[in-house]
């Protein structure tokens, strides 16, 4: 597998000169070789190309849309090695996390090549005709669902595997028979450039029309704006933050022709930590707690950023082990030195905000792109009274809100803004609290667990990777599991139809 | 049943002095009595209970969601002759139309009362823990759907009962369990009102919280963006004109908390008059056109604004016997004042276009509410230089294109925006053609009918009432059909629940 820098436009590589390196976040070193940045033009033709590719879609048969998700994911398996490693030095994830992160993500093309052999996406609907009917008969009606049109699929910086170029976006997308235009990551342009590589084999192989995928990179957001911007772009898939996400929904939203956006943002996946839960076992609880908060050096989406429950001794015994396990830990190495900026400048203003106190926080000197966990401590009125104090804080981060009353800690749950998940640590004698809590979090989280922790998301059918805004764009829909293909499919009637014209799967 | 021009603020009348009244297009005379225009004061009230009720609702049994949809079809049913009656003077629409449009509007709430009660809408879906696989056990996930919150639903003076206050979208959305804040039509007050009683007789027999319905009116569009702006509104349903849909989606996109605003704006609905369908029977192609353009003198969104077909002697039938039908019926009375002047300007528009020609008026003098219904033709060129030309104009006007070549049909194909519906009048031999065109008009329309009109929308599980933009703002949805209901639900996951804590659907 070649690694060239160059943006993948069709069947064409694209080099310019004056591009940009990748960057090595351990090493706090410049990679070889300099990307090409993607110029408006570039933009254009690939948007024009999944246009075109759209209309030659339609007539590709349903088993060979399967294949070619199956074949990405073996050109991807065949790539593994090359990837990992060229991924570890981008983002400074572990070979172990990153190979893990392969399997997630030929896991979801192999569920949507499933989810596309079956039809069941589709939906087909049928009304018979109703000759007879009085006062005027019915005509037949068909329906079934069909791709939106081409989509742009934005990567994210903290899966590059699995939220990136082959990731769930784009597996969902490609299975609703939609092109995909891919924008690179800057944090890992060599990344996306290999796992761009693997789908054009596929394409290839496959016989896909040319423009089912691009691949395009630069620095600049000017990129990410032309993209979404561009008249053949008919959906946006994003993951990122809540400043990006709401920037490309306006741009979606401002169109002559708005367009939806899918925006996954920003959460601080509240923990509600109950009463009899920490009764029996608040030390365990506050050392689980720091495991969760510091894998991948907190840089997951439903990282656990804030934490709930009454003040006392047990909230004292939770603290003082989640204190000791996080002081036990090392500083981690961040996915690019501007996340690890922002991170501790996030930081720095918690511990300037009075009434928030610091409990603990993991060793190291935290400087460039270096991160040291960090644990916060502060009262109900105090969170209540600091808006800010609900920004989430990516990174190794989370504030703990001791409440006096179970009316509190229900009062602290009326402010919450939308959430990807809220987690309930409770036992059978918490119930009655639970119950109490849960009418407020089902309005505001996209997933709800019991005695679990948010980070760890199960790709399946179940799956909510949503929630309402701020969470997302739009809580109603899911950007992880097999509903995420809903966001890039839209509704057609076919009425009184010869069968001759109707499409293949909704024939008797 | 008693109209006293209150707005029906939970369950309270609430009467300003210095408020509207409805105007009577036929005799083009004021009615009584004098209607209240919401404050924001109001606005805010309705907004305040519809969020508290929502809360509530979640507690509300299935059966009792399904049950209060029934019997709101039971009180429009004993209320139907007084219905009935005001609403022939607020819009002029016959007896005949409001008495079946009454029946679809009963039929619709019982179709969602079904829904409902069969659990379908909630889509629950079930994946069982692995607590033996390998790296690590999968926990049980459950998801079903949620209302998303309170939905503004705003009137469409085209449909005073079937897309007004009791209409599809306040259908669909208290089946969705989500309470609803109405914005009367200004054109259909005293409609709205009684209307309204009937919703708000059910809620209070059937024991639903106060806040689930709520009706503000007024004339000013502020009323309106009010309701969108309102941060305990979480959803928008709309059915109007172009650009009082983009408005409230511009309003929804631009909240602090963005919120989805589905709009059902304008469609031209193209008619492709094929060659050999045209060959069999164009004259009467002709005169059964004219039936659908003219019928409830054109207003309708589904009304056929465009039809396109080949130039000759067969086209030429076709629009004589279109242009004697036409000339054969009388002008109509408009819904409003305001309609017949913007009706009015558009036809002056189209007559004074370069290059495009007048075919055919109906009698009379088309003044003040009453608008003539026109027919005219121009050429593909004249067409594709006049973006104007493919405006809707709300009304019983129509323009016919004539191609040269099946090469021109196609390429007009390609210029359309997104519409409703698309007709294709084909036979047998037509099919080449027909397949053609079909990859097109799939992308740019919602439901594709053969050999019909239209006007005329089934409700039902296969229709799709929507499309992409400018046709609705969101074409992955449909405000037509048991689908409808979509719009006002979103998924929330369950991980790891105990029975006694899950939903009651959702449990075993």
């Amino acid at each position: 597998m070649h690694m060239t820098g160059d943006c993948l436009i069709g069947w064409q590589d694209i080099h310019h000169e004056g591009g940009f390196r990748a960057f090595d976040p351990t090493r706090c070193a410049e990679l070889e070789p300099s990307f090409s940045s993607a110029t408006m033009e570039d933009v254009d033709r690939a948007c024009h190309l999944a246009a075109e590719a759209f209309v030659s879609c339609r007539l590709v048969p349903r088993e060979q849309r399967a294949v070619f998700l199956e074949m990405i994911a073996t050109a991807l398996e065949d790539a593994t090695e090359t990837i990992v490693q060229r991924a570890m030095q981008e983002t400074a994830l572990p070979q172990g996390r990153l190979t893990g992160e392969m399997g997630r993500t030929t896991g979801q093309l192999r569920m949507f090549a499933a989810i596309v052999r079956s039809g069941e996406a589709t939906d087909p609907k049928w009304d018979k005709a109703l000759p007879d009917r009085k006062p005027m008969p019915r005509p037949e009606l068909r329906q079934h669902k069909v791709g939106v049109g081409p989509v742009a699929v934005f990567c994210a910086s903290n899966f590059p595997l699995a939220f990136s170029v082959a990731g769930g976006d784009t597996a969902s997308a490609l299975a609703a028979g939609c092109p995909v235009v891919c924008r690179a990551h800057p944090a890992h342009p060599g990344t996306a450039e290999l796992v761009g590589r693997c789908i054009r084999k596929a394409a290839l192989q496959c016989g896909m029309p040319e423009g089912i995928f691009s691949l395009v990179g630069g620095e600049a957001h000017e990129v990410g704006a032309w993209l979404a911007e561009h008249s053949a772009i008919q959906s946006v898939a994003f993951t990122g933050s809540c400043q990006g996400g709401t920037a490309l929904a306006a741009i979606g939203a401002q169109r002559p022709d708005p367009i939806p956006v899918f925006a996954e943002m920003g959460s601080i996946n509240p923990v509600f930590l109950m009463p009899e839960a920490m009764k029996k076992g608040a030390a365990q609880l506050g050392e689980a707690f720091v495991t969760s908060l510091t894998a991948g050096v907190g840089q997951f989406c439903t990282n656990p950023g804030l934490l709930v429950g009454l003040d006392g001794v047990d909230m004292d015994i939770f603290a003082k082990a989640a204190a000791s396990a996080l002081a036990a830990q090392n500083e981690g190495v961040m996915l690019t030195r501007g996340m690890a900026d922002s991170y501790r400048g996030k930081v720095k203003r918690l511990m300037a905000t009075d009434g928030v106190d610091l409990v603990a926080l993991s060793s190291g000197n935290g400087e460039t792109t270096r991160a040291r966990g960090a644990f916060f401590r502060t009262t109900l009125s105090v969170f209540l009274q600091n808006r800010h104090l609900q920004d989430e804080v990516f990174g190794p981060c989370s504030l703990l809100v001791t409440c006096s009353s179970a009316e509190d800690i229900l009062s602290l749950s009326r402010h919450l803004e939308g959430q990807l998940t809220v987690t309930f640590h409770m036992e059978a004698e918490d119930m009655a609290l639970a119950q109490r809590l849960l009418p407020t979090i089902e309005r505001k989280a996209g997933r709800i667990l019991v005695n679990g922790w948010p980070t760890g998301v199960e790709v399946c059918a179940a799956m909510v990777h949503g929630g309402p805004f701020p969470a997302t764009t739009d809580g109603r829909f899911t950007s992880v599991g097999g509903d995420a293909i809903d966001r890039f499919l839209r509704p057609v009637c076919y009425q009184n139809f010869p069968a001759e014209l109707l499409p293949d799967d909704i024939r008797d």
